[in-house]
């Protein structure tokens, strides 16, 4: 039983979907002492999600920002924390609703995906910060 | 500590939500193995969700694809990804609102939900195909 | 490696979104055993959620009950399932939108969470019930 963990800075993305599963790969590469076992993701912000969705075609990454800016709007007249600007609160929501963590299987070494899966990283603000990840991998 | 993992083939579900929790126990036997631990499940696809949600009454399965349908339109006029037809990008984005992995406790060799809790397997296309899911289990 | 598991019940909440992130500190003491590891948290119920997000500022949680409200609507005419009260079927519908379980990792014995980051407790329905929650900490 092996347990290796990792905080991984990302550079600054702007606001969108952006796919990070090889950056993931690439920078924990304890994933492949794992013969099976399962890799954890914590975003640890709140205005910042991570998903697993569709890896290959860039317009799908752009419809996701587009439904998520009509799903949960800016300047909503209810809102009451709006204080650091209209893109604050949306990014808070969006941020519990895409949801922040993920796990996905590792076999033989290797994360176990599906064909069409990649990771998204979702930037939410309209300038993204340095972005700070818990990668923790865990298996035998 | 012990690790158990296998890939599992869904029968083709039409497009909607479907309980699945028997399944899972029936074909995943090493549950039983474990006395304190964790189920994790990932869908390998990316318009293909799960969740855990009410196991009694079939009307809140046909209102969860009301509602989904009318949150996460078909033809909204700015989707670009439309070349898979109009059910492809809505697809998407109600995987990664729904997700498509979750963790669920093992305790004394069962799964430690509540009772009126279920496993949703959630088809998001018209035409679903067989879909492939990722169990790994794991604990003492 | 360790595994240690806890069922705990949560005091009554009225509707809305609650931080509960001292009370798991608190009531779980194994997190302090744990060097390298995992907590799963999992909410039994299929009308109350868990999320992470913003821990400072309660007109965020503000918001969240205002925006979930609008963008999953009671008496929508569309729901066949309201026999248990309006907020019955919304309540559900939220709770698979945010979630029931989530993963925090855990880094010498203590929750690895952004600095602004704390846990939240999501009651959907209006009377809310003692809920139960099953805590999961592992690692080594």
């Amino acid at each position: 039983m092996k347990f290796f963990q990792k905080e991984m800075i990302l550079p600054r993305y702007r606001r969108g979907f952006h796919l990070i599963t090889d950056q993931i790969r690439d920078e924990f590469s304890d994933i492949k002492n794992i013969d099976i076992g399962i890799l954890h993701i914590l975003v640890k912000h709140t205005s910042a999600g991570i998903t697993i969705n569709e890896n290959a075609d860039p317009t799908v990454r752009q419809d996701f920002e587009s439904h998520f800016n009509k799903s949960v709007p800016e300047n909503a007249p209810y809102y009451r924390h709006n204080y650091e600007g209209p893109d604050d609160m949306p990014a808070h929501i969006k941020t519990s609703i895409v949801g922040n963590e993920i796990s996905i299987p590792i076999t033989k070494g290797k994360l176990n995906l599906g064909t069409w899966q990649g990771i998204y990283f979702c930037e939410f603000r309209n300038y993204g910060i340095n972005r700070h990840i818990v990668l923790t991998a865990y298996g035998e």
